[in-house]
């Protein structure tokens, strides 16, 4: 007789956007004539740039000429590609990352979901608290987060870092062992920026300890000030610490079109083994590459008239986030994130419970947000809003918000 | 400290088509003048049908405007593909199978490699022999394998069901345990196909063992002979202990632009538990969905213009299987396959080593083959030949071989 995967059935409830979707759903049959407004999901609105949908455009029609048909490609990304990438988004920055350590795929979720398929089962895992689910619901499946008690909503062998208004949502070095450390920022869910020098301490933290700092900088598009750290390899050592993951999705809206990349450097290595190997391995053996037309589209955003839309594309969500930001705190709620990162992370009022408050949002101001419990225990007590939605919207769900809570 | 995964120590050398890439570039290099012809990985070569490349360049400019933009899609895929694939592929032939049944994925690759997620460590895992690699290597990644005797080119856990001219290259049910059973028909690398009976033979073994059969149909376009099952859900009983993958990659060349699907039928359950919900919660977790733009290049392929394009590629690929078949043979070679598959199977000469007689392909006739050595250990004594390259080249590999071997 066949075992299933015993994790699997520790996994509590289900999935927290499956959850918002059916509350959504059973609202939505009762008030079919609610024009709700979505800030929930982080899932872009804004359509496919000119230069992405003309490479991709030219790409398709490639494939459809005997001379310009590309079957399997390189499991790792074409060259062209990683090429682009570490010209643009690292050596331009002066950020030392070769072609040859960047892995294309599908997206975040899929790597971030994937890395610990290279590691053994025994390690302990650290997590910011609040946490995108998909770091914790992967390790879980993997053996790695013990069991979950209901009670406190943690799993019993994972090391929670609460990211709380107290340390400016940047965890502490925890006390104890941390072997797999994920890290996010700009964050999701509380939008929070790490300093260089907050991020130098988990460097020499995780070299010191041997731990692996699994950094993922999805959201580093929407970095406005300066001085902070897009990437983990701006930061000395990271390269013997760190593992980066990237997306298209939110830099370029390539959430319904799917590329992303992890760096792996060349000198990480565990137990004498290079990690860059073992992905390698991984990648080769359980991917197959992603679309040729989608990577030619990932392409064109590093052309200089892609990288001049692709800033206005961010522009807009960022004026979006401002919006946000500035009507919530006019409505007296207290107010984090939307500086650098499409997330807003807002206290509910009067200690209400966050779903609670989700509820209230929905039905009175048919605005869909995002319960912050759903990210963890110490999200709760806030929700989390999208700078993604359209600029007449953001300026629309402020207003209802602020009517309501008048 | 943390740890990696020990399993991948274990892992033999490089993976089989590394292994030939350096070869052939190494001969490149000694004779930078030699034109090869490429009959190794099984990669297509014909252009996308006007048909998909027609869907994808409309969805590409959907795309591209506010109205026609989509974001993040089902992680199970589209209701419209996976309709069609219901429909067409199934309901067609009389075959039960749900739109809900299906997930859409970026390949059959990640889907066969993925799909040991949802099971336990302990399972025994029988593959026939010879394999496709990554049923084995995923396996052995997880920890289900044993250890690698390097002696015999097998695992230590693994249960090899032979697969022999003897046999007619379709394994008996093995007389031991058997949790977790890969088949692939058409197989690949043998090009042998099953008819019903003896896949109701494993089917009634399944069903009375609590077994799962993990089938590959990948191929099942390149069946000729009416009588023979296209899907495992031809097969009374299947839905109770079957899953099965699919791929666009050889039915419609798809190899460079990604889209397969897996069906787990909603009634296969282990241990009380739903292996649908299982996979459900899997590609929820792990994976983000198909590209917009691939789905609806996936979708085409199933209107009757598209239908009547891929049967046209289909069919030039089987006229190479049929020239290789019958030139192969012509020059005295026990030849295999190539009648329901687009892999034609072939006894080196004189008991030869299958990589001695790749290299003296390589060498001598400047064809690339696959040695059958590297399918595992009843692989030897045989090569893979494919028939997907140009119908020319076909023409010419065989004459080159024939004169080398004359």
């Amino acid at each position: 007789m066949i075992q299933i995967n015993q994790n699997f059935r520790k996994l509590p409830g289900s999935y927290l956007f499956s959850e918002i979707a059916r509350r959504v759903a059973d609202y939505s049959r009762e008030e079919p004539d609610a024009a709700l407004i979505r800030l929930g999901i982080g899932d872009v609105t804004r359509p496919l740039i000119p230069a992405v949908t003309r490479a991709m455009a030219e790409a398709v029609a490639e494939m459809g000429t005997p001379g310009g048909f590309h079957g399997y490609g390189p499991e790792q990304g074409y060259d062209f590609l990683r090429q682009a990438i570490a010209a643009h988004d690292y050596q331009a920055r002066g950020v030392q990352v070769e072609p040859g350590e960047i892995f294309v795929s599908d997206g975040a979720k899929s790597d971030c979901g994937n890395i610990g398929d290279v590691f053994g089962p025994d390690n302990v895992v650290a997590v910011c608290d609040p946490v995108y689910p998909v770091y914790v619901d992967s390790n879980a499946m993997a053996g790695r987060a013990g069991e979950y008690d209901p009670a406190t909503g943690r799993w019993t062998r994972l090391v929670y870092m609460p990211c709380t208004r107290e340390n400016g949502f940047v965890p502490a070095i925890p006390e104890g062992r941390a072997d797999m450390i994920y890290l996010c920022f700009p964050n999701n869910p509380t939008g929070a920026m790490a300093t260089r020098a907050q991020l130098k301490a988990w460097v020499d933290y995780a070299n010191a300890h041997g731990s692996v700092i699994l950094y993922d900088s999805a959201y580093e598009a929407f970095i406005s000030q300066p001085e902070l750290p897009h990437s983990i390899f701006e930061i000395e050592g990271a390269r013997t610490c760190a593992i980066e993951f990237r997306s298209f999705s939110k830099t370029a809206g390539f959430t319904g079109t799917r590329c992303a990349y992890t760096v792996v450097p060349k000198e990480l290595e565990r137990e004498g083994v290079s990690l860059h190997a073992l992905w390698n391995r991984r990648q080769t053996t359980k991917f197959n590459g992603v679309p040729y037309v989608v990577q030619r589209g990932a392409e064109a955003v590093y052309t200089p008239e892609g990288q001049e839309q692709v800033r206005e594309t961010i522009a807009y969500y960022q004026r979006n986030a401002q919006v946000i930001r500035d009507g919530l705190e006019q409505a007296g709620l207290e107010v984090y994130g939307g500086v650098n990162a499409p997330y807003i992370w807002v206290r509910t009022p009067d200690g209400m419970d966050s779903w609670d408050f989700f509820d209230l949002l929905l039905r009175r101001a048919h605005v869909v947000t995002t319960p912050g419990a759903g990210f963890g225990p110490s999200g709760e007590g806030y929700i989390r809003v999208t700078a993604f939605g359209g600029a007449e919207e953001a300026v629309q769900a402020v207003e209802r918000i602020q009517s309501v809570l008048k």
